[in-house]
């Protein structure tokens, strides 16, 4: 495994468009923003866990929780600044190997899926990583059948699987990023790109209220696991 | 629109694999088996609601619930049984223009996205209808870039999806499967193949226990809305 120094980046907005406030909204017993920073203090490979947000409200509560505040220029949080811009920026300003962006938009990550993800990390030399959610399902791109023929049912499990990219996770090494910002390429798929699976379930966005409950719905499902113990309806012989 | 005779059949075995005996097994207040019967009594587009299942005692307790019993051979309900052939059956005994499989391991289906699949049926003249969910984010097939170049970041509203089939919700016309099937091609993906996409949160599978409570948590949440009127973090100006 590569000894590589690594940091956490949490990106936050106060201006979060569809579900208005979003970071500093209860998700049961704590605010979404929360989620990302227990995560990565709690994963202990990081040499500095990062908010990176405009509002210095946000940054000094973020630091209360444990995690350190940088404060990016107003114009890089508008709903048109770009995750590249951004993250040059933060980039530019704190020496690491790798960043590793942790979006609080998936407080249903786990533990040992963020501790996975370091590892891949480390025992590779990726210049940028993904996280994926990978599909056994047949899929279409268009009206091109894209992993199996039609000429037969193959069982899911034999599918090769199409991956989707989900922004739960993704590294960045700070090298190669800034190089190609700077000579005008963009560097988020840039130069030798890995993709991480991770579990379907702790791949929620939070694009909509709804999307908010099923989150909350699963961290609630997670706990207290099955609720109660199975019930099954009485059959006649 | 199209005056199709339409049934509906909703396949169910005792032995299902990974969560024991699932079916009758209750979720929240109803057992599994239960919402696809609701689902399909309630949308009013069918003759008849069939549950095809080798098990005369589920098939008697369905019955109670208003569906008909279909009762396929024993050598049809294993494992390796595979959906063309006690869909075959099933078809030879039931006169339709097309027979819609509703999965009871959909039990997150609403009513407006049956009613939608039928209306897309009726309002066309495909051979077999898949349900999908259409996924606007990067996608990979091995190596392969599906619907994005990696030269830029797209945003996720602008990418062309790929869609993934679900086994949520399927349609086949009657005279096409059978045609096929007796001429030994596979009627599963057969002839003009049309796409209905349901939306991401409608797709659980029962596959595991977890699945089990993540359908049940979203149950739950879409009943209880937002659980409470959102709470947000205090922040210090």
């Amino acid at each position: 495994m590569n000894d590589y120094k690594l940091i956490a980046m949490i990106p936050a907005r106060m201006g979060s468009r569809r579900i208005p406030k979003k970071n500093i909204r209860y998700m049961l017993d704590k605010p979404l923003i929360q989620y990302p920073i227990d995560l990565a203090l709690q994963n202990g490979s990081f040499a500095e866990v990062w908010v990176n947000t405009e509002s210095a409200p946000l940054g000094h509560a973020c630091e209360k929780l444990g995690a350190r505040f940088h404060q990016r220029p107003p114009e890089l949080s508008t709903d048109k600044a770009t995750n590249r811009d951004f993250t040059y920026e933060f980039l530019k300003k704190h020496e690491c190997d790798y960043v590793v962006m942790v979006n609080p938009t998936s407080p249903v990550l786990r533990p040992e899926t963020l501790e996975g993800f370091v590892r891949f990390l480390k025992e590779n030399d990726y210049d940028s990583i993904m996280s994926v959610v990978s599909y056994k399902a047949e899929a279409f791109f268009g009206d091109t059948l894209v992993n199996f023929t039609g000429e037969d049912k193959i069982p899911s499990e034999k599918l090769e699987p199409v991956e989707t990219v989900v922004w739960a996770l993704t590294a960045w090494k700070r090298e190669s990023f800034i190089r190609m910002q700077e000579s005008g390429r963009c560097p988020i798929f840039g130069g030798k790109l890995g993709r991480f699976a991770i579990p379907k379930d702790e791949a929620a966005d939070l694009d909509t209220e709804e999307d908010w409950n099923i989150a909350q719905a699963a961290l609630l499902a997670r706990r207290e696991e099955a609720f109660a113990a199975p019930r099954y309806m009485e059959l006649d012989e």
